[in-house]
Order: structure tokens, then sequence, then C-alpha cells
């Protein structure tokens, strides 16, 4: 883990860093491209060591720029806005990491990497569906980012507001997880068991 | 508004951006270091066409290396998993933003953009409060950026899922906004209307 040098008292361990991958789908993906910054947001998830990510072929850029190239992927969650009773000291309770690492594309475990990611969301889905096509496979960039010992910050800021001057002080905590199963129009199929165990879980 | 090759029927105009700027509190800020990506979570609002940041003057890395130099501010909305009958056609309902521009350190507004920060976030906020003190403006690095007709993209992904197969689909909306207030603990001071104003807002 880096050194926070800023808020040491909100640095975290791999649990921490574990725990904001794990609730979180979508990431931000940066690099440097002809010495720009160049960031996109893209859907992600954690399997053991591996954040697995994936894009189309055909969406060059991705592909191009992400692989082998240095690129920051930070995963943010805002948990609570906090209201002190002076203006200088409102917060934001969130948990958010920052990995770091050059990106791998992954050719010969594509297919398997694919699977993890959908059940990674839907626990169980790739069980449900058939597996992808040659041709799916062939339109699909997988990539992933090992994480080491080194190469990621989690931070946390939770708890609750100051009120050093005697007036109101709260926090607001955000809606989580999902809402409702919307089904597609038309249809009386079941709901599968990974979009229950999906709904449940987060 | 930059051009969109791969999703021309996702880019959105002056409104979607604004729309996605004004419903996130959380932006991931990314410049280059020393040739290498740089990336943190960062609080912001949008006062018209300026979006404002701000930090700690303690937190050094913000203010040398956002300041003047070329930087990626992404604000993302996951607004829904989507599933359908094939892995392959599993998505994301989303809205997103990239801005790209300098920061600019701003010395002389810094207590006006302040106020505009704390009113965006909870409306009327900043009269609730006392002004901050000149303690409080020293310690605090107030940058902004600068949306022009040019320096952002903004990208959404909306409706329903594909059943191409005949199996089921549909779409799992996250939840949104603010669960409840929680003032702290032992105080029977009444909620502020900017409180319960943002917490019906949002």
């Amino acid at each position: 883990m880096e050194q926070l040098t800023r808020y040491p008292d909100r640095g975290g361990d791999r649990r921490l860093l574990d725990e904001i991958l794990d609730e979180g789908v979508v990431a931000v993906l940066s690099t440097v491209v002809d010495g720009l910054p160049w960031s996109i947001p893209i859907a992600y998830v954690r399997a053991g060591d591996l954040v697995i990510l994936h894009g189309s072929t055909g969406a060059g850029a991705l592909r191009h720029v992400a692989a082998g190239a240095p690129a920051t992927l930070t995963v943010t969650h805002l948990d609570g806005l906090v209201v002190a009773d002076t203006a200088f000291d409102h917060s934001m309770n969130y948990r958010s990491a920052v990995l770091r690492g050059p990106l791998r594309v992954e050719t010969a475990d594509a297919g398997e990497l694919l699977d993890r990611f959908v059940d990674a969301l839907l626990p169980g889905r790739s069980a449900e569906v058939r597996a992808n096509s040659r041709k799916e496979l062939a339109a699909t960039a997988v990539l992933t980012l090992r994480i080491t010992d080194e190469n990621w910050i989690a931070k946390a800021r939770t708890g609750g507001a100051s009120s050093s001057e005697g007036g109101w002080s709260g926090v607001l905590p955000l809606r989580k997880g999902y809402a409702r199963v919307e089904p597609s129009p038309g249809q009386d199929l079941p709901v599968p068991a990974s979009v229950l165990a999906a709904v449940s879980g987060r």
C-alpha cells in the first residue's frame, strides 16, 4: 500500500481495498496519451488479485492506450454528506481506491475471465446463459490489472460531523444498492437466480 | 463537445452535461505527474460554466499538480445493470462526463466560490452558517475548471435489455439520493432548511 501523507488515519488495508472494489461496478480508467491525461469510465470486477476490465475490440482507444501503458484505476463510493455547523467543517463520508499498473491484454483466458466478470456482478450468471461464441470473444478485449502489495491506495472517511459552535450537524447517508428488478416488457419468464442474488446482495 | 466515434447515439448535449454534473458530488481528477497518470477522487460542484473544486492547502499534491497542469475530471453515474439473455449483451445504463482543462487556482474569489460550493450541495447553506474566517480561507485551495464549447464529452446509455434468444432480460436500476437525515447524537436543534432541501431534491 502506498503511504498516505495527508490523512494517515484514512489509510486502509487490503480488506478495505477489496470491500471498495467489490461494492463498485464502474471505475475511472486514466492513462497518458501524448503527454495528456486520458480518462474513461469503465465497468470492472475483482476476482482475487485481478481486476478485470473489458471493452469492444472496436473501441481502439481503450486497447491501444491501455495495453502496457501506465494507468490508474479509481473507484469511489460516496457514503454520506457530512453537515457541520461551519462551512469549513462540512465533509464527505467516502471510500476510495486508486490502483496503479500497466494493464495486460488477456487472450488465452479471455472466456474464463469474462465468465468471472459476469458472475461477480450476477452470482452464477455464467451458468445460466450459453458460453460466449467465438465471434463474441473476438469482439471483446479483456484487460487485467494485477493487485500487488504496493500498487494501490485505499482511503475512507466515516463517522459523524463536528459541531464546534453549537449549531446543527449531522450526516446524510446515500442510498445504496439496486432499487428493484424491472423485467423487459411482455415477458413472463421467472427471474433468474443470479438476478435475485444480486438484488438481495447489494 | 468532442466527437464520439464509438457510440454516436450516446453523445450528449450541454443539457446532459449539466444534468450529469449537477447530480454528482464526487469526481475523479486525473493529471500527469512525471509522465505517469495521477488520479484522486474529489468533491466538486458546478456553478454556471465553472466546475469548482477545493482542497486543503496542506494537500500539496493537489495544488502543485493541478494548477495549470492538463487535467481530466470524470463524473460517472451508474443508473442500472442491464441483464440480457446472453453474457455478451449484458450492459450498463450510465451517464458520464469527462471534462478537460487546465485548472485555475482562485484566490480573489475563493470565499464566494466556496459559498457557491456549499450552496450547490445544500441549497441556502451559506446563509445559515457564518462566513469563512480568514484563517479558514487561507487553509483552503480553491480550483476551477471552465466549461467551454469543446472541452468535454457527455455520454449516456439508457433503456432496456435485449433478449435475442428468448431468455429473461431486464434492468436493475440503482437506488439514488440521500436515504435519510442523521442528526448528530444528543442534539435537539431543528434540521436546517438547506438540509431538508437537499434531501428532498436528490
